[in-house]
């Protein structure tokens, strides 16, 4: 491709109030333009890159027995109804109703489109399991667009959704993904982290997603130093041993004029915060009371609370319903005692996190105001409804894996996870005929990946201060040849580079400096510069430089593609 | 890839109701499937196909210098309203408004868009001519969907925009758009006529369909023995010469007691149709009166009559407008003396057609009821505003070419057409800066290409009674690989065949007797079938047949490359 020829608009100045380098970077080098916002174009050398990347996760899911098609971008609404999706989705749906008043969400993931297309089939257990996928643009109405293409309203998302015979079946397929991913990442140039997560109200252990570490990115995460890797909302640790070569002392009741905080109680008794309780007072989607009680170093994981006790929602009980309800007093609740006494009607749970068996004897409230309990101990004192784990990570405790945990922040570029039978128990027919006969409903699992933010991870890791640095896989061209002054023989050495099928973008332009030149190969980034100038054509040939390492050197004609393809 | 773990469930029976064979046939093979009326997924075989048809879209159009690019699906409404274009776009619009009440229309076409993106940067001469497309989902809220993928309401369409100077250096785009699009319907295996086109409110004489003959298509036009092709919108023919050796006779005012229409008129005065002169009174969308006159035996072409007067619309003026406004009289209207009398206001305009110069001494209405005129001459008996080409062509005409018109039916794939400086016109800041430092609105030309309906286009015109039969360009396989109870064998060969880069398909299905994988063989429709059986292996080897021609015969595991390439 001739540069004079070719639409790549660079531009001198872009916003330096543009932080993120991927959002600045594609700008300026004419990859990208924002139409509306979160919108964007994908210019000329922007699509050749995209269309790279999914060429790379095409031949990596085919290669793995996936098999790509698509399916409509409007979704009839029915079937967002069908799963009761319209307003769970986890995201903004946007929606349209055509002439005829037939309502429309405009896909922001496919799982009831593949679901419907399949059950109009008969499947039979010899069909299972496959793996369909398409790439096709996704909607979400994101109340805010940010980081050029990290948080978009419209981007191509490669979407999969594999069909099984069971939860084994799918478990088979699941490793064969993660696999999968890990290595289209890596021929795209990313490292990714795969980091359990919340699969949110599907549940189920299978829910990771592969995150590039990157301090712009909106995933939190914690790691162990020994690889166990969890976001936020669902890392667990291994809470440490504290006093339990104790004996249980009596429990009593000791007078407490302080404050409301766990500070306040740490202060007054002058006991350390790991002995006392925290308590923590919500009220979840069906209006049932939750305490949650904790170790008092530790906070409250709501993500981690909501699974264990089913519930959709939580939100903190209110003062009035702490007194009025519960006949509690806040910032002195204590589970010791509390269902004695409850306003009828009132459903309470008593959650204990693990971490109280770590301490005995522990301090706290009394549910009277400026009454403190001691030596309270689990089990003795207080019986939980359900125990478990509720806490929250934090950097430096111990990971389940004996490694210390670091916090981490990264760029979220594709997930995996089971959606298990979640969708073919809410759609009808969605079933096969298993060997014996009878009809059973699909194990289903789902694997998504954003071309788009990819893209945008892929400048994040490799930019210096002058442009973008493309891995060879996905670079829109693999050199830029420049020519200074020197345009017959560039223009042969073009010529001899599209013969051997180098992808070539060739700077011809005559109105455009030598600095400019320069500046603009740097910014777009191919692997090679190739410079023919009078300089390099007297030491002997062509003045080669990569763009990775900044390494250069001059080479013969005659060994031009040897080194391109070293 | 083994058909036991393709997704591709043909069927058995596929209601007959469905006339267009490529709407059965692929539904039937498994290609496609209906979501919501108009919307189709494309299933794994079915996108292979898509694939190949936008991969030879995409050479072609990259051979000839255009670049891909892509713009958002969701168009900011804004830029519609700037053209003017949201009830005017020729389709019907969707519009969708996001959580932020901003509006969008859902892609139709994108020359707003296009447009707004290249007016964001600074464009000099030397940067024209760029030619730039996308391959894209479009949106029609079309009133009724119809044969599978023939008129749909969501598909993808290659939409092509170029940028010029001016007219002259788009001509040279379009010829070689043109050219261009014949190549790539060929390698389609598809015969296309160029046909003359109504470019619409853009006016202007650049505007071609390209039309697959067929049957079942929705588009009439005419074609001339000699070559001259054009839709019946546009269609010219060369009216013949009358009775212009006459003298021109007295214009005189004659009893004609007689019905009102023109039947009436030959029955009364036992004359020929073409002697008489017809008139028919429009009303257009400024209110004025059009009075179109032509030659008895031809009818009004609305479109011709449209674009001549430069009105939007036409409608044909009431019996009372006639009367009250123009003070003549259904029926018996006549050019002659019309305009001496006209109720105030009223404006009236008189086109003729050029027939009426082939006849000499007409006869027709006085525009008094029951009086008729004989010896009407024009120029002499009444003078037009605009005289030109208003005539409807029909089959049996001589074509302007000198050859004879036939009326045909065709499948319209794609169309090309000058956009001109309609939209640069309309939108602020479309424009580059020429070698004199001027600022010059851009002239432009549009190419569209619907893959969907090209698929069906081919499939309309590669099938038989048994199924399809795929151009080996855009096959899904090259072969279809058919084990009988020579399973072992069958996958040697079709590990050969992978390994030497052949796209095959291995019915390795054991549930399926030889009949129903001969019957599906024939139905996908790939360009070779091969049979490995105990029979074939007798014979010295396999049996590879050619769907096309049905050709069959043995060859040896040694030359069955070798048939394949030939």
């Amino acid at each position: 491709m001739k540069r004079s020829k070719y639409f790549l608009k660079t531009l001198k100045n872009v916003s330096s109030q543009e932080k993120i380098a991927s959002a600045r970077l594609l700008k300026q080098a004419g990859f990208i333009e924002e139409s509306a916002a979160g919108r964007f174009y994908f210019l000329p050398a922007g699509q050749r890159v995209q269309q790279k990347i999914m060429q790379v996760v095409k031949e990596e899911m085919d290669q793995a027995g996936a098999q790509e098609m698509v399916s409509p971008i409007l979704h009839p609404l029915e079937l967002w109804k069908e799963t009761n999706r319209t307003n769970t989705a986890g995201f903004e749906l946007m929606k349209v109703t055509d002439r005829r008043d037939a309502d429309f969400a405009l896909g922001g993931t496919a799982e009831e489109m593949f679901v419907d297309l399949v059950r109009r089939y008969k499947i039979s257990y010899r069909d299972l399991p496959f793996n369909l996928y398409q790439f096709s643009p996704k909607f979400r109405d994101e109340l805010r667009a940010r980081g050029g293409l990290l948080r978009v309203r419209e981007f191509i998302m490669k979407d999969a959704y594999s069909f099984h015979r069971d939860e084994e079946d799918f478990k088979v397929e699941y490793r064969k993904m993660s696999d999968v991913y890990t290595k289209i990442f890596n021929r795209l140039g990313l490292e990714t982290t795969i980091v359990e997560s919340d699969n949110g109200y599907i549940g189920g252990e299978y829910c990771h997603e592969f995150i590039v570490d990157s301090e712009i990115g909106e995933s939190r995460y914690f790691k162990s130093t020994k690889g166990y890797a969890a976001h936020e909302d669902v890392a667990r640790f291994k809470p440490d041993d504290k006093n339990l070569s104790e004996d249980m002392l009596e429990l009593k009741e000791v007078d407490a004029p302080r404050g409301t905080t766990m500070q306040d109680g740490v202060n007054f008794h002058k006991m350390p915060l790991w002995q006392q309780i925290k308590d923590v007072m919500f009220v979840d989607d069906r209006g049932r009371y939750i305490l949650a009680v904790i170790r008092g170093d530790y906070d409250v994981n709501e993500t981690k609370l909501k699974h264990l006790v089913k519930a959709i929602t939580l939100r903190p009980a209110t003062n009035e319903e702490i007194r009025e309800k519960l006949f509690s007093e806040p910032g002195f609740i204590s589970p010791v005692g509390i269902k004695n006494k409850l306003e009828a009607g009132v459903e309470l749970l008593v959650v204990a996190d693990s971490s109280l068996r770590t301490i005995k004897n522990a301090y706290g409230g009394s549910n009277k105001k400026n009454l403190d309990l001691f030596n309270i101990n689990i089990d003795r004192d207080f019986k939980a409804d359900i125990e478990g784990d509720i806490a929250l990570a934090a950097a430096g405790y111990e990971a389940p894996d004996g490694g210390i945990l670091e916090e981490k922040r990264g760029i979220e570029v594709g997930n995996i996870f089971q959606l298990g039978y979640h969708y073919s128990d809410k759609m009808r027919g969605a079933v096969y005929t298993d060997k014996d006969g009878t009809e059973k409903p699909f194990y289903m699992g789902c694997y998504g990946l954003g071309i788009g933010r990819t893209m945008a991870a892929i400048v994040e890791v490799w930019h210096d201060d002058k442009g973008m640095i493309w891995p060879e896989s996905v670079a829109p061209f693999s050199v830029n040849l420049i020519s200074l002054g020197e345009n017959e023989q560039a223009e042969k050495v073009y010529n001899y580079l599209l013969e051997n099928g180098v992808e070539v973008i060739f700077d011809d332009r005559d109105e455009a400096s030598a600095g400019e030149k320069f500046a603009d190969s740097d910014l777009v980034g191919c692997p090679y510069r190739v410079v023919i100038s009078r300089k390099s054509l007297e030491k002997g040939g062509y003045e080669i430089s990569k763009r990775n390492s900044g390494e250069q050197k001059i080479v013969s004609h005659g060994e031009l593609l040897k080194q391109l393809y070293e």
